[in-house]
């Protein structure tokens, strides 16, 4: 009878870890350092060990545990071999099968954007529906799609990249994937930054956002207290991204958007910048797709993990 | 033991229909008109009545039937939910049920353009491919996703319809689905007579292509006997087209797109046109996808809508 699993998300500076129960009750969660160095090749066995030991601390048979979901950045595709992941230091191997030897219990393995969205599909925002997208509004402008209830993972783990649709054909500055015009140059937290630095550049137009340090949440703010310049920065905002996400709608038609990451940390504010823009371009089939807030934050990832071993 | 299966194809003007034995094979296949009066009601029973006479023609018996598999316009949802196809005359209704009552065998049903994708995937281009886009050039720009092997239908049967991205914000005549700028405006077969005219008119090159009538094939020949404007006329529609796949291609990370419909049977030249642009715009992970042409041609929905019984 299994009782228990693991929900792994790995990221650049610490894995978070998980423990669930098969409901999906987060019972003990903690984290151990991601130890990049020797080209990653400590990360599996740290999550390994920290595993086992966390069965033997609470006298946990394997027998009871129905394995081990891992989230980890880059292109994960299905069966748990990941395409290089740059800022762990990985290159191509099969994740899914190491992670087995190293832990003697079954695993499966994700995008880290992907299983998120699992998450946020199970316990979080987008509860009840099937057909989903989670859009993370970062550092960068991440994305996971669930259609019929599955992470949409691609040819090479790939699926749901949508921040690098591109959106703008006159852009001069390169995205850091190397391409001009990404739609994350407009709406990550990065993106909302260079969007204000352009804008507040062009107008002498007065604005509480002069001469402070200007970031995204302090563009929203201005914009809650009716700062015209802020308010102009998050139109602009909300232009790319609602005509970014009516591209994303016309693939997949999902029942909703589900908006996380820093920036969403703005709040109900955001949905009316970005839904005018969305039902102005959007195929009418997949004009009434809801947007709602991620509820999960940073334990969408675990939860999404212990979800795609439980499946 | 299951030995035959139907496959039908419901188009404006005809229904195709197709007898196939369960590996896929056509045993026959023929037409009979689509009667849209009265609302759409007779076409289903028009079908169920042509199945059975075939059927009693051929002394096939109801045991022997894996079932009916429908490709149908509109948005067609998994539970064979039709959401209004306008062309037919038909509203809001299940047709799978409605058809299971009229023949009396399991059916099941799709989008006709979903269909054929699933049709392409397996017996047509996109054979050996477990994730692709169909993309379909006629008098509109059709799509038909397949993601590990299966339609991606979306919340409302919508998924899939990528000649309705937004693509071009200058556009100042409306696309038939009422928004402006879509692919469909550019890449399709009336897409590249509009393309051609506003050249045409722009410049005073000489060209084969003046006095004419200008079709899109008449476009594509004009560019294999080395026309320059037709070249342009070609590079402006690759520059659309490949810039729509790769936010496409941004979403699904497909393995391949297998371009059909009248516009493909310009043939191999066509890719030229498309790839360049495609990969200067698209996400490195999805860098690598082939592109291939349709092989089915009409055969495509018959085919798909049979695959959908047989899964």
């Amino acid at each position: 009878m299994k009782k228990y699993c693991f929900g792994v998300d790995v990221g650049g500076t610490t894995v978070k870890i998980g423990l669930f129960d098969c409901e999906g009750n987060i019972l003990e969660k903690w984290e151990i350092p991601t130890r990049t160095e020797d080209s990653g090749a400590g990360i599996l066995p740290d999550i390994a060990q920290a595993l086992l030991k966390k069965m033997a601390e609470k006298g946990l048979k394997k027998e009871e545990m129905a394995g081990v979901g891992i989230g980890t950045p880059g292109p994960v595709d299905r069966d748990g071999i990941v395409h290089e992941a740059v800022n762990l230091g990985w290159g191509v191997f099969n994740l899914r099968e190491r992670m087995e030897e190293l832990c003697g219990m079954p695993v499966r393995a994700g995008n880290d954007a992907n299983v998120a969205a699992l998450g946020e599909m199970w316990k979080g925002g987008g509860r009840g529906y099937k057909n989903l997208v989670l859009v993370t509004l970062g550092t960068g402008v991440g994305g996971g799609i669930i259609v019929n209830g599955e992470i949409l993972t691609g040819a090479v783990g790939a699926g749901g990249e949508i921040g690098h649709i591109h959106i703008q054909d006159e852009e001069v500055d390169a995205c850091n994937c190397g391409n001009h015009g990404c739609l994350e140059q407009y709406a990550s937290a990065t993106g909302v930054v260079r969007l204000a630095g352009h804008i507040l550049e062009e107008t002498q137009e007065e604005s509480i956002l002069r001469g402070g340090q200007v970031t995204a949440k302090a563009v929203f703010d201005a914009v809650k207290a009716g700062d015209r310049v802020a308010i102009r920065i998050a139109e602009t905002f909300g232009e790319y991204l609602g005509k970014g996400l009516a591209a994303v709608a016309g693939v997949v038609n999902p029942e909703a958007f589900v908006i996380g990451g820093g920036v969403s940390k703005a709040g109900d504010i955001l949905f009316s910048f970005i839904e005018k823009n969305y039902r102005n371009y959007v195929f009418h089939g997949s004009r009434d797709a809801k947007f709602v807030l991620a509820t999960l934050g940073n334990d969408a990832g675990i939860c999404g993990a212990a979800k795609l071993i439980l499946e």
